[in-house]
């Protein structure tokens, strides 16, 4: 991992913070505390964790005489760093009234304002760690704004009466193209990431692999195309289904993706924007590997690894729907290219464990922690989505989710063999 | 059940209604929202649902042209009343957001304004009827300000750093008197409430019973005497315990009172007024039945049955430790009377489960389900706590909880065959 | 407690544990392992625990050179004394494949030839007390023999194709009697037992007690009516049900007794003469208190309470249909007496919670736990059941189960106010 | 996948049916019941299944006037193959008392009798479909014996008083090597199955690789280097744990690998010859991927990928200590080979997440759910074991568990990057 060497940095990290407080600058106090499940946080949490993160690895570690602004919020807003002390448990992150939501902001300023004296520093006399650790730290606010984002979605659709958290906007934008494939030969290729630019431990060292020849789908398979495997008894055929997969099916009582519902004969769903009629044309979102991949051996085909996923798109440019729109929904624009929706709208299911790259080193210390112990029994998924900040995603970005996981924005696109 | 003819009918109503405003008064917006257990709720609801019983029962069945302020609430904020509806699921209660707290004070602002004006009509032409619900709808209001005291312990207690609802304050009161037991002769007596004053429909009718001769403690067991029974290995001792009882303090891992906590040698609590030293003098709190009942057996005494303890204390002035007096913890402020602490202090298990008197008559209507769907598995206590409002008690009033239960101020008094 | 002095002691022993074997004596060994719920034991496991009951209690108490069968026994075949030591799981009394069937039938044999042996001396010269502990021992088995029937049925109820116990006979055999309610006038009455005849320590002392006049059913409640409130809705309908019950309705997904089933049209269920037509004429049996106490407030009465059924029921003969006529199903017999099936066919609830009677004093030491601690949550059943031993029925005989409980051959007779 | 041309076609069938006899043949007819967790069976339904696989896709699909012994044994034996119908749910198998053991021995006879009928023709008249559908009936049929040993060992392990499969024996015999490591060069290579011998659909098709350099221990982990991590702290220090892992320990409360005891300063193991001393040279056993992943972090490796596994090891004879060896326990016998142990005494665990092959296809129609619907949330392990049958594994075999897994006979060998 190496650092981004800029004179810029003090902006960047009044930007990328700044941003967290334009996301929550509509909602009630009230809103702040919802957690409506132990794998979602209340916003709240999510705004004093990403500044615990700045005051334990930066501001402790760098500044001598730094007097924490307290110390309870130490043990408070730690995830899962268990090398730095056992955290509170998640599931009781909705129970913490107190620090309130304006102490919270108060714990922000303090953290800023120290940090922006620290980086009003040359940032040549600064530690390179430092820097590093800066990096790593604004990326993961990034993350958290993505969470924020699919958290108060999930926590919202609990309240009987849902808010919008967007003025709701459900205008189709535009027509699916027809589904083609693009074939890609077999052979060597390499993977992961290397230079200058920041990346996470989990996606080093770039490496050589070999791949067989594939084909792969030009867009994400649209809500227009889910409905049809839903319609053709897809949630009922456990021949489609991994057995894993399937169980979840009858356990959770699953006929949909998440956040849908029928309305008499059509389709509505809940997003940011409020309860909207569904675009058939707009990539199908919220749902779980299982049943990416159960859709996949319904359509005769088969979800892309990710190294094939990376040798296919890692050169597409990296433009399309992010948070930065402030749409926050997977959208029916298309823009005509020969791969359509690489990067944003929706993350894509891969079929790939998420497993260490060959001869990958986790980082040292606590921050070892960040990746590398979530490598048991999550996916892989490629290319970012509506709610992921443009400036956070990478050709080589790896994230994970459980399989039976669905309040991520996820889709997915179908590959083949040739 | 009969109903108070007053001419300050208006004022009563403000001043219960005012009440619950009065506790709440130095809460955090965040406090509002808290739900740690299925079992409480948070104080949103609880001054939302108090606002609904008028708006439902009174409003919209006495005026003809009466408007909802919200349609939705009428879900939201029913409890468990299934002949009206299917109510939202109690486990979510603080997964609601909105209506913020703002909100649900216009809301109860409303209802006392339509409320005012019904009531500012001459009581005489008012529906005896309406008078009879209006009285159930104040005794409503104050159990729940019993309840939203209840459960901000329970709710606070599950903050890392828990708030204090009351400036600290643990000052000794005085010195409990030595345990002695008085002696009432066997005989036929009656019980339950009869006569004109306001009572519950459990309550009712008043009925003869044959008493064995008894004898009954002069005052509650203090936490210095459970503290005994603690050292004595009470909670690992099998055979002092209901086999239920045992059951749960191990599934519980119960070693002592709810919110007590060991600090080196000494004994702490968390209480409103935060976390303090424990008084041995004052009564002991926060016990089960399953508790109660273990602690009697290992004195060699039992508990009272109701009939036992409404036979010997109806006579009892009732004055105390009640809410008004906002200490909100039980003292050791003894009166030098024949039998203390009959009310206020803390609720009193007795033996004896829930069950209807013979002949009772639940209400009709979906007021029926006010008490009579609870009479399984739950037993009644007896007296009144430190945060039961003083009007709201009376000699035959039947509280009732499930064994298990600790978060209510209960605590006991042991009685004995003569 | 007073114990029966006979000649025929010996005899008695002989003929109780040989009923335990004549109705084992067709069961293929897989049947003596299965326990298809935590509640329900082995066969196995039944018949060797009964034996432990004497070789613990009376030969390790009474023989100084007594050599245990197996050392290991003791702690294999303990219930629930925890005085003796901590029990085996419950729930893992199935996973005991040693010792074998033969092997237990060995350890009874082994345990008889010694008991034997100390009976055969001349009862005079017995210890008093070991007639008592016989005695209980003797109750105990006869207890066990009841639960090795309802055990069976509920196990064979979870083979996918389950055996019958009996030869199948679903005849047809009397009519049920019009419903009539008698009265009995107020007063006080006495209940409980006393005198020379052996009673458990639950049912002791005798105590004097004051009744409100009542009125009780002729005969239990029929199949026929319990169809009609299940035509009724009733049990989908809140307000005929105690809050727990209704509860436990949805959780359980009730929609009839337990073992029924509907065909098409008509109802069959499962007995232990295999799966057979309901007789409408015949007492409902296999129904939970919550069941019991519905179907009463639907049809506008209540259930009697324990102490009305004995003042009403104790001087009836003790006679019908017990466990020595192996039908071991209630059936449509009337006999045309003022009160039918007083004894026999099915235990019928009462709304008296389980509870202590004034002055009881539990034995000492591990038998104390036969009954006292069980006495939360659990309510009254009187009368005996076609599963129970007549020779065990008195009419103090007080039984109890928890309110959900269904196993059990429970039915139960209407009472109501004067 | 191909099949094996042979004459010999009936007498492996008698000999792979024979095996399966010959493993029960010491039991209890108790112990044939025992099920003490889900995802272990009972011995007897192990018995119908194997059989009821031949009856359904041989049998039934090739004899025209076939009759089945007994239609409800279809339901009750299927295992897992939806494509058939519900199977009867796993965790009540062992509540089947009915057919008998006696009369499962009458269907495998039944089933045998027409098998061998079928397979007295000359093979070269028999359908190439039934042929391979046979191969996999007798590979289905060691896997299960396989199973049945695993499954003993758990469910003995429940009995209070554990019995003993085999005569004891826990003889030395050997001392572990030192540990080295072998290296492999960097390059292109193939895994997986091609050729006549049979092979699971999930083994095809072989497909070249590249691999980086990497080396791989000479042997199995031993007891003796595992007890040193245990006394290192290993099971409380969650940087040496995957996050799943280390809940799993916290959950499970795992403090060293099943069926170990610790007796003072020294272990004991539960194994099919009963408790014995732990023999500090043989390999580690019953530990599951968490914990092998512990170990090598701890140890400062990792383990190999299943690609390095077979790249190393597929050309070492297939010879050591097999199911048929009846040691049925790893044992510290070595050979002073470069590579010890590569197949038999333990499956070793590999890093590689259990995914499809590059292009591989699953069996048409149910047998297709064999292998592939599996494919997720599992790990692949390699090598076979002490209960596996000898003729049974292959250099390719692919064995696969969910990572918290442990009753299998699972050890693991260390690998490391060069």
């Amino acid at each position: 991992m190496q650092v981004k060497n800029s004179q810029k940095l003090l902006q960047r990290y009044m930007d990328v913070r700044g941003y967290s407080h334009k996301l929550v600058e509509n909602l009630e106090i009230e809103d702040f505390l919802l957690q409506a499940a132990t794998h979602v946080s209340p916003t709240k949490w999510h705004l004093a964790h990403t500044t615990w993160f700045f005051e334990k690895f930066i501001l402790e570690a760098y500044i001598d005489s730094y007097e924490h602004y307290n110390e309870v919020f130490l043990y408070l807003f730690n995830s899962y760093y268990k090398r730095i002390g056992n955290p509170h448990p998640q599931s009781e992150r909705g129970l913490i009234s107190r620090p309130t939501v304006n102490e919270t902001m108060a714990y922000r300023k303090h953290v800023d304002t120290h940090m922006k004296e620290l980086l009003s520093q040359d940032p040549d006399q600064l530690d390179p760690k430092l820097l590093e650790v800066l990096e790593i730290g604004l990326q993961h606010e990034q993350q958290h704004q993505e969470l924020i984002l699919m958290d108060l979605l999930y926590n919202f659709s609990h309240n009987p009466v849902p808010p919008a958290f967007l003025p709701e906007s459900s205008e189709k934008m535009g027509e699916a193209p027809a589904l083609t494939f693009h074939t890609f030969e077999e052979g060597m290729t390499e993977v992961g990431h290397s230079g200058d630019g920041f990346a996470f431990d989990n996606e080093e060292p770039r490496h050589r692999t070999f791949l067989h020849a594939f084909k792969l789908a030009n867009r994400p398979v649209t809500n227009g195309e889910f409905m049809a495997f839903i319609e053709d008894g897809g949630y009922e055929r456990a021949e489609l289904w991994l057995s894993d997969g399937f169980q979840t099916v009858q356990d959770e009582g699953w006929k949909h993706p998440l956040y849908w519902m029928r309305q008499d004969t059509s389709w509505m769903m809940f997003t940011l924007g409020g309860t909207v009629d569904i675009d058939p044309d707009a990539p199908v979102c919220h749902v779980s590997f299982y049943e990416a991949d159960a859709y996949a051996r319904w359509a005769g085909r088969r979800l892309p690894t990710e190294s094939e996923w990376e040798h296919a798109l890692a050169n597409e440019v990296i433009e399309g729907n992010f948070m930065e729109d402030m749409v926050l929904a997977p959208t029916s624009l298309y823009s005509g290219k020969m791969f359509e929706k690489a990067y944003g709208d929706v993350w894509e299911w891969t079929q790939s464990p998420y497993t260490a790259y060959p001869r990958s080193k986790p980082l040292e210390g606590a921050l070892g922690e960040y990746n590398a112990k979530f490598m048991s029994n999550q996916l892989v998924l490629r290319g970012g989505s509506c709610v992921t900040p443009l400036s956070h995603i990478r050709p080589t970005y790896r994230n994970f989710f459980y399989p039976q996981m669905r309040w991520q924005f996820s889709g997915f696109r179908l590959a083949d063999d040739v």
